[in-house]
């Protein structure tokens, strides 16, 4: 991006490593190191302590893989939780993202990575067998999968689907279909072929 | 963004870190910590110290106030570049945008900031006195101002053109108009105003 010759190494350096992050091309990059460089020594070395305490010491919860600080997570140890439903996701995000929605009462699983022959991710890198011990205990009534509609997360779905449906279980799936407010005309043609296929019984108070 | 209750407290600090970056908002800030996350803890080891050695040992050349490895950066001490010539710039961005041109060979200046009464930034906390004591040498026969056209771009501009039209030196401004490949109906008013006021000479070359 620069001739290195007039400018700083060190600069080159926080630049290059900041472009590494998801997400962050060479500009934005340059944009936090020179930020970063105007900061208080102390502001930037709790930055950096944060993400490596969360490296160092983050663990997964035992029950669901969800990243906690402790050996169970949050969610699992909660009473108040409907214990009988567990929601199977891709990554942390995901569960983060339905959390946020502030509806959902049940539990999670999650799976940390997708079927994908690709990448040399089959089914036993995945923590499948972990949510077949959980169903083996008998208290869950229901599975949620709500996967995305890639060819690896529908892949990843349909072997779920043979694994559970020998269980004595609700298997579902979430509902797919036009966004809320978005107008029809803008809408992908699969999306919208498929939401006229699974349409639902009106309900007035929606 | 989530509750606190469901998630870890690491997590949650990582992202709230990370969320401070400029640009960064709290989606992106969770991204990136996730991807730390899963990254060998030698290369996140080497991401925080590339920018803790940035803010420790980066220096400003003590001619132009670039940032800089050594006392004196590249460009000033580059005999192959003209000394007679100074652009003074806002930012280390600014210096490293125009080198990037590959087409610039004299000195800069940096100000490292703007004439900014809202901000409580006057004149004497910009390194004016510098350029002076530049111009003062008497090897200058050009400064080039390259600074933004914001009020407190036209302000500083003003107050340097004010300080430096004693000395035997012209005073120039980059040029400002229409961009290269952009179309007259899509400019902003004033710089199409501004573009047909300042017309130039047709070359045929251009």
């Amino acid at each position: 991006m620069f001739k290195q010759n007039y400018s700083s190494k060190l600069l080159e350096e926080a630049v290059d490593q900041f472009a590494t992050l998801p997400g962050i091309g060479r500009k934005s990059a340059l944009r936090m190191a020179l930020y970063l460089l105007k900061q208080p020594e102390e502001n930037i070395q709790k930055f950096a302590s944060s993400f490596l305490e969360l490296r160092k010491n983050a663990k997964h919860c035992s029950i669901c893989n969800m990243i906690s600080d402790t050996e169970v997570c949050g969610v699992c140890s909660d009473k108040r939780r409907d214990h009988s439903v567990i929601c199977v996701v891709e990554s942390i995000r995901d569960v983060l993202s339905i959390e946020n929605t502030e509806t959902y009462n049940g539990l999670y699983h999650v799976l940390d990575g997708i079927i994908s022959p690709m990448d040399g991710i089959g089914p036993s890198d995945l923590p499948i067998q972990q949510l077949e011990e959980r169903l083996n205990k008998g208290d869950v009534n229901e599975v949620i999968l709500a996967l995305s509609t890639s060819m690896e997360g529908e892949t990843t779905s349909f072997y779920l689907y043979k694994k559970l449906k020998n269980y004595n279980i609700n298997i579902t799936s979430i509902a797919r279909g036009v966004a809320f407010g978005n107008d029809l005309e803008y809408t992908d043609e699969v999306t919208l072929a498929k939401s006229i296929e699974n349409r639902q019984p009106f309900k007035a108070n929606n």
